[in-house]
């Protein structure tokens, strides 16, 4: 292939290590694809590290050794994460959003793109130095932020079913009590799903009481594996004693009055 | 903030663009987080373009008018498609995929961010015209690579749950046919989650004899709308009489002995 300018070199890096977040990509892959020395790629890297770096888009790590090259780490500045979450407030307080069970309907925003892939970078940051080896999630509708998080951290996604399938092969179910509601409910994950003595991070869609986080702690313990961290988009703050001690999330909302007034502002990490 | 070089701005660029794929980004945006001119964005552009067009690496569309702007197209080269198509094939034929029931076990694949955000793109740059308003699956295996086709494609992802379920609000359920057990089977959807008259793709992960997607075009007529196309990863070509007519899928499989021996192979869309 031809040579390619400084321009054009930068744009395919960029490209490409966006592709990869969190995975180590060699400057092997780069010299062939660009067909440029080492030495050269190593000045384009420094460029485009910089500019993420002024521009809070991110970060590129350099890994040494034989196994070595750049890492691009997903981030976002804390202003823009502050506004995202302060939009999230707004798109929440919607009118009509209250349905019957005073519930909160969010399903939209669960499966609206452009707000699940902010939010998944917000929410893998906070887990970027917890060396997870797996997001897991119970169905349905975290799944999309899950897998957003699983994609930035670079690691395979878990997703644990209501009930056991047949898909699935061999499972492992549990029961666990809903911390909200009080009702006894099953959870099931493969056998296959994961490795034994894994650190796992948990991402959901809504906080209440935190039975279901307590259950996926409990369902991870027989796979001999560790919760080592939990994030959701929205936290009920009305139900203010949680059965989990640690725990991210983006907004914090309150159903003030049973029916259409709320109180939802950004979480503390990020106001 | 400080004029940034040619080939600093390239690189952010590059960047918002890939965060915001089939979303127009006006000039202005980039004009004032790069504090550079309008015209040379536009020269900057160019350079962008030209380097992921050479590279195979998607395209860049103009949009003239007062909404105007440009449009970042996921793409990926036939050449990297058809490699990951048979890489694909290959972790397929991996011995102890075949579990009780004749079922070929798919979790692990469905749930990797890495395959799935590559088949994502070569699902969605088949539905590039076809205008579509939503992307649609069932839960819940499907629904990692269904949220990267709509995030591909710019659009809004919706669930159909298997039981109609109380965050969903009012919901609308169908029942329907499965083409390869004949089992009745029920699908339901949140009235809230889409506006009538809306053109949508169906993406699932594997297609046997159709009977689901028939039953999704059937609950979209619900909904005044429309199924314009219907992509899966893997497409079982043992039910060789299928329920719908045109769908793509990237690879084909045939379990060929009751146990373990496949046949696998691309499809003819990625061959």
């Amino acid at each position: 292939m031809e040579k390619l300018s400084r321009n054009n070199r930068v744009v395919a890096i960029t490209k490409i290590l966006m592709e990869n977040p969190n995975k180590i990509v060699g400057l092997n892959k780069f010299s062939e694809l660009l067909n440029a020395a080492k030495s050269t790629l190593s000045e384009d890297i420094v460029i485009v590290r910089e500019v993420l770096e002024k521009l809070n888009m991110g970060k590129i790590e350099t890994i040494s050794g034989v196994a070595g090259g750049i890492k691009y780490i997903p981030k976002i500045g804390e202003d823009k994460a502050r506004e995202f979450a302060l939009e999230l407030c707004n798109l929440l307080k919607d009118d009509g959003r209250v349905i019957p069970g005073n519930i909160i309907y969010m399903t939209d925003l669960m499966y609206n793109p452009e707000i699940i892939s902010t939010a998944g970078v917000m929410l893998s940051s906070c887990f970027q130095e917890a060396n997870v080896d797996y997001v897991i999630t119970v169905e349905t509708k975290g799944i999309p932020l899950a897998y957003e998080v699983a994609r930035n951290l670079g690691v395979q996604l878990v997703i644990a079913r209501r009930d056991s399938q047949v898909t699935e092969g061999t499972t492992v179910s549990i029961n666990y009590v809903s911390g909200s509601s009080g009702r006894l409910q099953q959870m099931s994950l493969s056998k296959k799903s994961m490795k034994a003595k894994s650190r796992c991070i948990f991402i959901d869609d809504f906080m209440k009481a935190g039975g279901t986080a307590l259950g996926i702690k409990e369902l991870l313990r027989e796979f001999e594996s560790e919760l080592v961290g939990i994030g959701v988009l929205v936290d009920n703050t009305e139900f203010n004693k949680k059965l989990v001690d640690e725990y991210v999330s983006i907004v914090e909302l309150k159903v003030v009055d049973k029916g259409s007034i709320m109180e939802v502002c950004p979480s503390k990490t990020f106001a």
